[in-house]
């Protein structure tokens, strides 16, 4: 076990000690963030408690030296791609670094008497950014739960395709649009056709979603031409995330043959502002989906013994909604749903290992989505489309109001964390955004 | 009309004067290139003849002032990107300093006397790069020729599906393994599955083919949730190049349904050096594709009488081949097809305006391709699974080879041009790559 998962570690910013907060000095994540109202540059942060460590400001103390000092020289850029880049060693230097001024027995406290704002931000007067500058961006498709709703109401006769349970199904998404959490959602215009008609018509999505789904990053890349063996998987992510992958259903609908989703998907996806590492994720391996007994064994390229016994993640996600009228009211944000990633048909190294196997160059920061992460209960479906059944069972709200899909003023909050006895909970923050009116 | 579109302007560079060069003082198109075994960084060069202008020392020397000064000031930098951001007057601006320079009665030849290479560099002592840094890759299908015979292929009961003159059909491809002309393809590996099997094995592919496509560049962008109507589409599109989007066939029959190709496009997408403005474009501006009475007129926001009339482009894709057999024995390449751009149903302005009707954002640099471009003729099929219909109807090369598909060593060459009486002709320059084994 590493130093860092030590769940008796104690630290000097109290809050990381809250039994609520999302980030104990067990999870260390990075995000870029700066002092509100300031000029600052945009920088790396790393979030503990309710507080933003400025990594720059305790680099240029002299606090970090050798390997975590190099990878400290990167955090005073306004994206985490450099640092990522490095590869996950200079990572697990830096966070042993981090940990040494933290630790309640470590050479931070002194300096923080005395640097005060300088060094530790409240998160409450921080802004925070978009924290990867996302060269490609590509989804999956991995809960097999997910699938098959999705495919039953598409395609009653034919849910889950064949190639389901070899192929890791994912396409690309589009780049530029990845957005901060607390960015606004403009509901997309777009071509959509009801049954009834022959002619499509364009106008405001009326089936617009969200898609719960854990996002992972690249750290090092490969060469073009140069597979990444399921083996080494692990040694090219950086860390997790928190994606919501909002979409329009009818525009999907429409739209999506041959080729897959496009503008259904293109107008935004948020990610949660904080990046946590892989390292920070290792006491909650778990294994790969239990497969059925009649289910294929993975093909080779797809199949570790290690993959298979800890490639998994014991993680939960959670959506949360609250309407304009629940905001005016001051009615508290509801959960929708509770899902767990152990639903997911193939771990994080399988998607990996699949996208780099004909020799596809991954960059550093470049992200993969899971696809929506659903289990099996109908309280476990990370979107309204499998939640609502397309719309035929409703969700209401505390207000009494009802939702088939999102309207204009909702929120939707997205949560995640890993939790398992003995160790230190940990959790991404939140992934927020509101939909707004359609633009024009 | 434009003065650079006058036929009879002329040229003190000579080869720009020969019949067959892509490259007329009318072209003038923009890549990334270097002096051949020199230490220069890369920067913008504009192809004359069989030479390469090198902007930024006709700047240092002073022969730019104004906007053509500012937009010439962006030309020290290793891509296009941020002289496409400026947008297209500031490029027309730039091409009028350019004419002035290298037309007979300009102001360059006493200047070209005096500093040789250093303002004009040979293509063959050149290196040449991959001109622009692609942010999100975008790939249409277009073609109804195309759309129609592949959906035979894949879906015989069901070819042209029923959005397909509704929707501007596109997906999302991978940046970053778009590559410059030249770059070898190495064969992906990925999985296939033949019909007479209920299992997929893993290896390299065998129906490795070539696609013909013309792409286009954005030049200024739009921002997030703000729509480019069609009749704005022009400002937002630099310019043209030839796209090669290889494609494992088998990998792609397996893995594209539900969400589309991956892996079987994500290997590998080839681009010409050069970049061909639209302004150079404008004299072979052509009525957009004539519909069928029966097919639907386009909805409003795909709708605008300038681009029926001017949407279109009369332009030639031709394919060549060269295997490592007539390599050897020096037999020249052979050319498989020839179509014109006017098959196209969807027009470039069409397909933007498309693309960022949800809102998505498209910035300086992003690529959209056509898709294969295809026509009616057998001769016009723009891909070897057209050509050969799957393999049924193999293509026998001069030293009497035959290709179903391609194989290893195997040289694909792509040309393409705008011709039109009363014009001069202009090219984009050739577009290869060899074929190498699969790695491993």
């Amino acid at each position: 076990m590493n130093e860092s998962h030590d769940p008796h570690l104690e630290c000097w910013v109290r809050s990381a000690h809250n039994a609520s907060t999302d980030f104990p000095i067990q999870n260390l994540p990075f995000g870029i963030f700066r002092r509100a109202e300031s000029d600052d540059e945009p920088r790396v942060g790393v979030a503990i408690g309710d507080q933003i460590l400025d990594v720059t400001t305790w680099l240029s103390e002299g606090l970090f030296d050798g390997a975590a000092a190099e990878a400290a020289a990167r955090c005073a850029l306004p994206t985490l791609n450099a640092l990522m880049a490095l590869g996950n060693e200079a990572i697990s230097a830096l966070r042993r670094g981090i940990v040494a001024i933290l630790s309640t027995d470590g050479i931070g406290y002194e300096n923080f008497k005395r640097l005060g704002d300088a060094c530790l931000t409240p998160v409450s007067g921080a802004q925070l950014f978009a924290p990867v500058k996302v060269g490609d961006y590509t989804d999956f498709y991995a809960s097999v739960y997910h699938a098959t709703n999705v495919g039953s109401m598409f395609r009653p006769d034919n849910p889950l395709l064949p190639n389901y349970k070899f192929v890791p199904i994912g396409y690309h998404g589009r780049a530029s649009s990845i957005v901060a959490s607390g960015t606004e959602i403009i509901r997309p215009r777009g071509q959509t056709k009801v049954p009834t008609s022959e002619i499509p018509t364009f106008g405001p999505s009326r089936m617009l979603d969200y898609e719960s789904e854990l996002g992972f990053f690249v750290g090092r890349g490969n060469t073009l031409g140069a597979p990444i063996p399921i083996q080494r998987a692990a040694e090219h992510i950086f860390g997790f995330c928190l994606v919501n992958d909002w979409s329009a259903r009818d525009i999907q609908a429409w739209e999506y043959q041959p080729l897959g989703p496009f503008l259904a998907k293109s107008f935004a996806t948020s990610t949660s502002p904080w990046v946590v590492t892989a390292e920070a994720i290792e006491p909650f391996r778990a294994p790969a989906f239990a497969r059925d007994a009649g289910d294929p064994a993975p093909l080779d390229y797809l199949s570790a013994p290690d993959d298979q016994k800890n490639g998994g993640i014991q993680l939960f996600l959670e959506v949360w909604m609250q309407s304009a009228i629940m905001r005016d009211q001051k009615v508290p944000a509801v959960r929708l749903s509770r899902t767990n990633f152990g639903s997911m048909y193939w771990t994080p190294a399988q998607m990996l290992a699949h996208h780099a196997s004909n020799g596809c160059n991954l960059r550093p920061g470049d992200l993969l989505g899971s696809g929506t992460v659903s289990g099996k209960d109908k309280t476990e479906r990370g979107c309204l489309l499998e939640l609502t059944w397309r719309g035929a069972e409703p969700v209401t709200l505390p207000t009494g109001e009802q939702r088939r899909f999102l309207e204009d003023g909702d929120e939707v909050i997205m949560r995640g964390y890993c939790e398992r006895d003995g160790f230190a909970r940990i959790g991404f923050g939140d992934c927020r955004g509101i939909v707004s009116p359609a633009a024009g």
